[in-house]
């Protein structure tokens, strides 16, 4: 059988970790699927230090590679979404099959992308972008196929989950101070906005609905929160609550419709997705037959996210020679279903709630009052005798309508005994 | 395109299981799949009370299923080694696929059965044999495709999970009283040799092994340790000392070789697999890209094993009409590495001693000694203040060879100090 060509655009991290992992694992590749699978060019505006590119084409302009008549398959790892999308368009319209890592081009770009690869029976293939070298996007797409699934909730920025991680376990340190000591270990962008604003996960979890319900990709009605509001009070009230806070993109469907949300939120300690730690991440998939199931691992690295595009190139190499296009199982344009999408304020949850109060008679009577009114339960609460002249108390609600939660919060706020605003964090069960 | 159409082979809890999941998720595996899925033709010596057969072709003969020119896709799904051989023998000579729950049919005939396959250009998947709901096959198979694997630890038999937990939360139940509820909740047979004897975990790990390594089915060169020793004062020990005890199955690679073993092992409570309760199932993978990962899910039942079955069908189902068959990677015969299976005594662990020593001075010492003398390192070490003639000691030890840890425990049961036999339990490290 004749080699599978591979070319590469972009010799950063994760380019470099796929260039590695084709030489060194190539010889075991071939012995388990019979695919002769070679790098044959690398475009890269600079080598990469770590990265031995000797016998291998090398093009300063990316471009050249997808013009190589030599090349099978693209894989796009240059990341954003100006240059790679025009570099996936023309990849596709040669006719080669496309891998790409690269979560916003797919959650922004999408459509026309599937629509475009459709029509030139090319595959294009994006398991690296979603949760670094968690199969994830294999097990929705394939190995749940005969499921409806329900919900899917996932630790899906590293960075996020690592800050939040460092709170919890010093016990005393802010956002602020992880934040910067995330940066220095290469953890966090200079930038971390994409991260812990929760616009990177918006991406992967744009995706991940889109292919669990088979609706279209919606980015631009995704609701999401970042986590620096976040305080260590937060976190010891959650935990004496017998909860942590994680930074979840949850997307669930019902008759209703489909919801889109990242935000932080309360997950019961006993609960795995609680006790998934530092940079690492995690998926999990409510399912009407397989129930729960949860998928683990590492959310990036030149390891992680190379081994998921040598899986795509590999689910790819399977079908050579015809090089059949492989479906895109519940992302065909054609197939997707055009739930609505639910706005924020149209979602239920149980919410968590930390106010501080002066230390007046009767102030917990006019909270509950007002909680009352609104038709709102407590679940829970602690009230902290800090014999101050303010004390913080910690409230679990029952489940409610977002606008009810924000109208007692606002009624909350307007109280003379309550000091500055009201934090609320949801609260999820599994 | 023309309809796929499937056959099942036995209608128990996991063929009622299929049937209905077809039934009830048919238009939306269509839409997602864009294949036409039917069951045509059941074979079962009896109905099943929650499954509606209507309009479809049922045998008592469960060969007449095998022997239908309308079927496409077999499901063997009666289990067991008798009929079942000779049902997907038959199959696979008739030119059908084959689906399977049979773990027990794989790991013992699996090497003969695969070879008939790849001569009759037929697909034989099997995901459902093992961890139930949870997509491993696939994941190894395809998801970690690029990876050379080091190790694969897995919670693979619910049965020995659930009896686990519930005398580690109840802090005072014996495996005897647990193994009764169990029986009577169903989670345990009336004889529960193969469950907690780890056969059935044994017949799992085989499998794994084999697709994580490449290597040849060997069942016969696995070692196996049951749950039946475990006690509640190892339970309590093994907590205070920073572990749980979990049933593992064991699978590594390395330069001397492959280990294949299930045994009782002490896991750090920290780690992910530590919080595997009831009867879900976990595996983790440790491979040189990826990194670790970890797939977690229900084990059991009509639903999780119906979901496997059903997303088998569905892989067939996309090769559709040409019917190509599905490689096996890594399972091929003859791409299979023949490396030496070590045994038991080869390999080293840490271990967890539990000692009953009379309360007399220089017992500490005389242990100490015989531990010294082995060359064996005490990593922490436990002795409970009793009060009593005869007090516990529990120990972890450093790695050590099999061998020298059973001269030592030969050596400490000799002492005169020491009453009865030492426990012994290995610990792993993740």
């Amino acid at each position: 059988m004749q080699a599978v060509r591979v070319g590469i655009c972009g010799l950063g991290t994760v380019g470099s970790g796929v260039a590695n992992l084709l030489k060194q694992n190539g010889e075991e590749i071939l012995r388990k699927t019979g695919r002769d699978i070679r790098l044959v060019h690398v475009g890269a505006r600079r080598d990469h230090p770590d990265c031995d590119l000797s016998g291998i084409r090398v093009s300063r302009d990316i471009f050249a590679v997808v013009n190589d008549p030599q090349v099978d398959i693209v894989c796009e790892l240059i990341g954003g979404t100006d240059s790679a999308l025009e570099l996936v368009r023309q990849a596709i319209k040669s006719g080669k099959h496309v891998v790409t890592a690269n979560k916003a081009l797919v959650a922004q770009y999408g459509e026309e992308l599937f629509r475009l690869a459709n029509a030139a029976g090319v595959s294009l293939m994006y398991e690296a972008g979603i949760a670094g070298g968690i199969p994830i996007v294999k097990a929705i797409r394939e190995g749940l196929a005969g499921n409806r699934i329900s919900r899917l909730a996932g630790i899906i920025n590293g960075t996020s989950n690592y800050i939040l991680t460092e709170m919890e376990v010093s016990g005393n340190r802010s956002f602020a101070e992880v934040l910067v000591e995330a940066q220095a270990l290469g953890y966090a962008e200079a930038d971390p906005t994409f991260d812990v604003e929760g616009i990177d996960a918006a991406h992967k979890l744009t995706i991940l609905s889109s292919i669990a319900f088979g609706v279209p990709l919606r980015f631009d009605a995704i609701y999401t929160e970042g986590i620096a509001n976040i305080t260590v009070e937060d976190i010891h009230f959650a935990s004496e609550l017998g909860y942590r806070i994680k930074h979840l993109g949850i997307t669930t469907q019902s008759e209703l419709g489909v919801e889109l949300r990242v935000h932080p939120t309360l997950v019961e300690k006993t609960h795995l997705l609680a006790q998934v730690n530092g940079v690492m991440n995690a998926v999990l998939v409510d399912s009407d037959a397989a129930g729960q199931t949860l998928y683990y691992g590492a959310g990036a690295g030149a390891g992680p996210t190379g081994s998921s595009v040598v899986a795509d190139i590999i689910d790819i190499a399977r079908n050579f020679p015809d090089g059949q296009r492989i479906p895109n199982l519940g992302f065909e344009p054609e197939a997707l279903l055009d739930l609505p999408i639910l706005s924020i304020n149209e979602t239920q949850s149980c919410h968590y709630l930390r106010l501080q109060v002066l230390d007046r008679p009767g102030v917990l009577a006019r909270i509950s009052t007002i909680m009352a009114q609104h038709n709102i339960s407590i679940e829970s609460l602690i009230q902290k005798d800090v014999r101050k002249t303010t004390a913080p108390i910690a409230i679990i609600t029952d489940e409610v309508l977002e606008v009810a939660i924000i109208a007692a919060v606002s009624d909350l706020e307007a109280l003379e005994e309550i000091v500055g605003s009201v934090s609320r964090i949801r609260v999820e069960s599994f």
